[in-house]
């Protein structure tokens, strides 16, 4: 459900899998498009499996569905799924794509299924991990999380998207692979705009680990697994965000790293709000409510909506007191 | 003790945060240079500060220390300490600033230190963590682990080491901050054969975290903190030696990727072999010892010293059946 760049990659993984997959897009001219030449070229550079079949009729894609992936934007799921409840099957497998966390409610996203759907939580999954759609589309070796708190659930799904170049590993943690996945961008902003201001690896490195620290701490008060979040679905995608220099989130950190403004930030991305922009609130607000310090989210917070320089961003950064790791 | 690009570093550290210091180097002329022109050229691009007096005479370096650094490579630790042992203060803090483990006894670093000397382990420290040299020598932000037994030796190193460039946390963890300065470069040297074979960042990060897996399990096995190993002596040393294009031991690894035999990346290298190269077979004898599967590890180790194609490695990587994170 949701055919940008994701939701299309993950379709052709399940297709060259053997699944049989029906990809709804909202736009009719996008379904058609995919059906007709086999591409997305609005979104991904890849010959996609004739198998895959596109249609913008959510209840057709809906319809005997044993599984459905939720690949919108996380702060349009809940309104989506709305749409979309009536046509689940009782006993359904949902999968949750989306990172992020949603504003106001301060909900994690396999929350906002539940609570829209009605579904039993352990008929919720995540997946998860170091996986830039562009080079799954390539066929690039990948490695990724299948989170579900049902175990027949959780292998079930791994099964469904093993092919030679995909790797699902399961893990019974559903909140570790949403924080992992949520928070990860509002630290790739932050390497961004330590590159944009000229600064090396170490730098980056340190922000990498200084913000897989924040984030552990957030994980582990909400009850995810520290192990989680040391693997695929933290450290990996963490380590994979703040380094391509194809993702969004670094790119837009490194322009304002680099002196533009927001708005100048905002016109290079074609109008695009890069996410970590968004969720360095909703996350800094949950994490607030647990009493989680979170320092870089905080700067980046500040620096994104109340007009903090980079510069003094890092020098605050560097000028906490010293103290035990 | 050691004038190579990592030591130098360290005693610009250690000058720009006010201490009194000399710098130990094997060869007089450098001693010489170094003295006459505040420049160690043939190591580190950086001007040091006219407070490093440097010398070739290890006794007269070591007279009335009240803190050593060693940083000499890790297989010659031992017999350069022989040398000096008689010279070392009975309060001494030792600090080791190798990251290797020795060939044949497998001890780490502060084992070797504590079996030649005699000394309490409390006096014993270790610095680790992403440290480039040359970015720390052109003072750009950077953050390291002082690990030590004593927290009061910890907490007077951190001191010793702190400017506004150079931000020290402490940590009780030596174990933990020796083991991941001894696997990262086996790893690189992984990421480097990936990215020759021309795979992308969603590999790199999947080798990373599989890499901070099999470092962690060789970790606890040997007492460590899994903390220490999600901190900057782990994973953000890990982060910056296998993301940086300086990185000796990923430059090394990449070339064989690109189908180069050992002896053309030994050629291409200046006949130096890159650490991850000996080590691997160490890392590997000591997990052996504990029971310890490390199969990232072992695949370098026989792509090095078996003739395994690089082809061959990431295929068997891959091949491996699916299974729980």
């Amino acid at each position: 459900m949701g055919a940008g760049a994701w939701g299309t990659a993950l379709a052709k993984v399940l297709a060259d899998a053997g699944n049989s997959v029906t990809l709804w897009a909202r736009r009719p001219e996008l379904a058609d498009e995919i059906n007709r030449t086999h591409r997305n070229s609005g979104y991904l550079d890849a010959e996609l499996p004739e198998a895959i079949r596109a249609t913008s009729d959510a209840a057709e894609a809906l319809a005997g569905a044993c599984t459905v992936f939720l690949a919108v934007p996380s702060q349009t799921l809940r309104a989506n799924l709305e749409l979309w409840k009536d046509h689940l099957g009782s006993d359904t497998t949902l999968v949750n794509l989306a990172k992020g966390i949603e504003l106001h409610t301060l909900m994690r996203m396999s929350q906002v299924i539940v609570q829209v759907t009605g579904a039993d939580p352990g008929r919720v999954a995540v997946v998860s991990g170091p996986n830039l759609a562009s080079e799954i589309a390539q066929e690039q070796p990948a490695a990724t999380v299948v989170a579900c708190t049902d175990s027949g659930r959780a292998v079930a799904l791994q099964r469904a998207l093993s092919t030679g170049y995909f790797r699902p590993y399961t893990n019974a943690d559903v909140i570790g692979a949403e924080i992992g996945g949520a928070c990860k961008n509002v630290i790739a902003l932050a390497c961004g705009m330590a590159a944009g201001v000229g600064l090396g690896e170490n730098t980056a490195a340190a922000i990498i680990t200084r913000g897989l620290a924040e984030i552990m701490r957030l994980g582990i008060a909400l009850g995810a697994k520290p192990a989680t979040l040391a693997g695929l679905a933290g450290i990996g995608d963490l380590v994979a965000t703040c380094m391509s220099p194809h993702s969004r989130n670094r790119s837009f950190g490194e322009r304002l790293g680099k002196g533009g403004t927001m708005q100048a930030a905002l016109d290079a991305a074609g109008g695009h709000v890069a996410e970590g922009v968004t969720s360095c609130q909703s996350v800094l607000a949950l994490a607030s409510s647990y009493d989680v310090e979170m320092p870089l989210t905080d700067a980046v917070r500040r620096v994104c909506h109340k007009g903090l320089s980079v510069d003094d961003a890092v020098a605050l950064l560097l000028g906490r007191t010293t103290k035990p790791e």
